[in-house]
């Protein structure tokens, strides 16, 4: 069976992530594409990478015809999704790209985003989309939120350990390193290739990142209790991918066997053996995740590796694999591509 | 049906890139992989972003049982190529992705690589492996040569502007910019990131690079007359890909044209509008090829630019499009996956 | 003796350049430095990298008294200089290093920039500043025009061989490489880090760049008869840097020792021995030019290569090369600082 | 009053580095230059860039005559420093770029350095460089060795704060990014263009790179009892620059206000306002260190930020920093170029 899905913001980085990965996607076929600036184009001319693709034209959200769509990819700026997705039909499944339906409560979504939603009703329904995580919850939702790619990578770290109470709560330090394409295609002047080239920035500091809304809204639920980690995310000079060096307290070795347990059913998730630690390129363009543990000189500490494509399983890839599950379709529909290596 | 095959030298860049096409090709199988230096080592030991896939080990060759085996790549060094193919058992259909049996003559091998070709007879029989022109000898073929990634690329340029006579054969110019990973795994000053970041370089200049061996060979050939083309080509700091500027004299318009005709039934071979030209990162991971034509102010000059990645269609993409002819696969199976962008 | 100086248009790449080489200056001092829209902050602000120094404000150009000043470098957009500098008091001195005042005749100013030129008596008066050739108009001008970097850097390769006649004047083809300094801090997609890393493109395509209307000129002066040459511009990953190679007739040795006697009493340019190019990182941060000569297995043809950094010797190097002829300082003064490699 | 110096090594990158200070130094002369493998060629054949300079020959050690020297930069690689040092004249002052004299205790440095001492009475002579603290001694010592590029980076965050007892001592973690310059032009796989073009990996994890034996040594004798820090190096796909992320418990305002009274009257160290960090790029090419600093949401936490360009204020710029002083120059002579941005 074949399902239609159209892309809405189909002309920025992850837009064109879900093209190539719904290219080759047994089950699905892409039904309409939007752009609001750029409606009227071709793909090609917006992204000629994409020019092989017989594809429809880019048009802009109103002049698509949402009867019959099987599924919606949102991949709308910030703040614009909530008002787009709350007028699409009500049996439209939905794959939501942006920030605006991850933080499930209200005052949360304020504090961080800096003012109040604007479909409170649709940000209860929505479901979290760790697709690892929350499965059961995905396959039976009609709107599902992708999540930050900086706040995924953490959280395959620390999910687990949490989970299984084998870190202390109150010291986590989480220190990120990300390309630059998850800023996506904006025009800023930190974003030029100038200034990011031979460059490493941090951003964001001393807590006021807001994929944090995230880490706390997931890591307290799992502890049953308040829990706030220290995150410093630096932007370097690379396009595609982000490595998390996470500093936590426990025992190391049991450390790695909680995370080995927790996903050696996982296709998407490996594992390194102890003391093995992943390199970011290991997984670029491709929806894997690779985890590495190593203990520290000083007992009862440990230092936790983690690296994925942030366009790919931090965003694009783990939307097509929450749509798989909607859909009904093979998990790993569509996903199962070798990281592009070197 | 599924094929058995085998890689030889997996574990330089155009064997995990093999690895990494087949990884996903629906007809194919790796039954071993060998690396000489590597042997005994898991495949995720020498290529961590492989660590997925269910592999064999890495042995010696001459560990492999090639009985039963339909098709072996052959990605080991120039040289090394001709004396472990001419001991493959003789029903064993070959790959080869060296330089060892591009070159039809005898006295042209001896020039261009400076020795006695090892294997002269297996060298008359080899089909030169540019898919797109040698499409039915490589049905038939049972050893393939696969062409060296510069020569591909300018090939896909010149190939149909020469046949069709619209071109002066005496002023032909090939500005080449390329990517480290063409020079492979190997550890040399000039490829240290150091040396390579922010700096440009041309090598083999002047009419020395051996992909001017294949260029005489093909495009006197198709002449039928002698031709030289002036080449240079100059290493870039990018991992893949290679874009060409060709300056050529002759009609702008019938140039494009020319091109537009000769590939409008290719599926991997896309030619631009009249007057738009490709970036390198357009094909990226991918095995398509764009081409694009601009006038000059001065009239009855043209320049051509074509881009393609190194590592597929200008190396292991191109060898499994080749495998698939010769195993009586669908042509692009495996190949159809969009470029990584950005 | 030190000279008072100011700096219009600090905030760009040019401008940061000119601060970084005056701050060693032995005779110059940064007395005013313009920025309209950052106008107001310190420079720090724009440029933490100039932290150390102790610099004026950035103000609007209107709040500056020229009075007493001895020279203004003029680093304004293209087309501003030109209204801005007509308003300066007749007795400052000028280095524009904007394209207004590169072209001599108005007919090809307004037929290369689109518009009739502004301040056409300035025009007339404008030394071309490519000061190896245009040493001795330059140490009496009042205003001097940088010339374009792509442009000085085909001129080093060309001048010798025009004036000497000992290549053929209507086979000439530059392609050239370079970074994305050249194009400044603008937000312009292709100059985003996503955009161009991992990438090249070639642009302004078949005769239509810009600095052709300075080759045409100053080729065309020399040989006493029209001379256009062909040219390819290419963005290359990197920041700083041009490479040419250029494709010309003539005896490859004479060509050599024609630029090697060329040369031979300039301290910024290096001719390499014959057979040796350049890489383009050998130049970096410098105000250097290093040349290189090849001869061709096609007799009669020989490639030339040339390197600068555009942000020095292409742009405010050279403007401080100018100035200090104009102020009567020593030529090279602030300028003998070596290349930084790696 | 001009000095004769010889550069041991100077075929690497930090001799080069030496090379380019020194060039424009107004008080060093380069007299000899030593370079074992490449000994017998020009300067210009191993670093082009510096082909405009007028220097000595490649020899090896024992052709030099050290008689008449003034002072020796010795850029050797590891353990080979020892054993060379103890054989040069004993009125020859040395400034030693290795590892080999920056562990005062014999233990110690069997520890991290696998064997015991060849030189131990020359070992308890030496004076560690980090200039800004050992500036009286440095001044008086023969023999000064020069600090490990990531430990110079750390101390400059911490020393003043361990010293004023503003942090706890115990929780301290140093999250370090570093361009691949820092491991010199050796051939190493993990250093080729191709592996570390968008690539991000950390090394040495867990408590076993070298440079913690300097961070041990110098942390505990100013606390007055042993200081462990965790410590994790990540090569970051840059050429030049260190980027430290250090996590500390203590007072923010307090901490910046700490780092700013302790570096107020240095030249090559700048601290930020209160809340701001700087960026790698900010220091490239330079002696210049910056700091930054900014508080948590988690009260009585902090996260410092310093860069520095390991080449220079990491290496070469802190060994003219300290020959300066042993040479009785101005402490900042040939050290005030600005960095090179972008």
């Amino acid at each position: 069976m074949t399902y239609d899905i159209a892309i809405l913001g189909a002309s920025g980085y992850t837009g064109a992530e879900l093209v190539r990965l719904i290219a080759t996607h047994p089950q699905m076929r892409i039904a309409a594409l939007s752009a609001d600036r750029k409606a009227g184009l071709a793909v090609a001319e917006v992204f000629p990478h994409l020019r092989h693709l017989n594809l429809p034209k880019l048009v802009k959200i109103d002049e698509i015809d949402f009867t019959g769509l099987d599924l919606v990819f949102c991949a709308l700026p910030h703040a614009t999704s909530q008002s787009v997705i709350s007028r699409l039909p009500a049996d439209v499944k939905v794959v939501d790209l942006s920030a605006d339906f991850r933080l499930r409560d209200p005052d949360a979504y304020a504090k961080w985003y800096g003012k109040p939603h604007a479909a409170p009703e649709l940000q209860q329904e929505a479901v979290y989309g760790l697709t690892e995580f929350y499965r059961d919850r995905i396959r039976g939702a009609r709107l599902v939120a992708g999540t930050g790619c900086n706040a995924a990578t953490g959280q395959f770290v620390l999910r687990p350990l949490i989970s299984a109470g084998v870190i202390d709560l109150d010291e986590i330090v989480i220190d990120l390193k990300a390309g630059a394409s998850g800023a996506g295609r904006s025009l800023k002047e930190h974003l030029l290739f100038s200034e990011l080239f031979e460059n490493v920035r941090g951003y964001s500091l001393g807590g006021t990142h807001r994929h944090l809304g995230e880490f706390d809204q997931e890591f307290s639920d799992l502890a049953g209790r308040p829990v706030e980690v220290q995150f410093t995310p630096h932007l370097i000079p690379a396009t595609r991918g982000i490595l998390v060096t996470a500093y936590v307290r426990g025992d190391a070795e049991t450390i790695h066997r909680t995370l080995a347990e927790a996903y050696a059913a996982e296709v998407f998730v490996e594992v390194l053996p102890f003391g093995a630690v992943p390199a970011m390129k290991d997984v670029r363009g491709s929806n894997f995740v690779h985890l590495g543990v190593v203990g520290d000189r000083k007992p009862g500490r440990a230092t936790v590796i983690a690296v994925l494509d942030n366009l790919t399983k931090g965003s694009s890839g783990q939307a097509v694999q929450n749509a798989n599950l909607m859909l009904g379709c093979d998990e790993t529909a569509g996903l199962m591509g070798a990281p592009l290596y070197p």
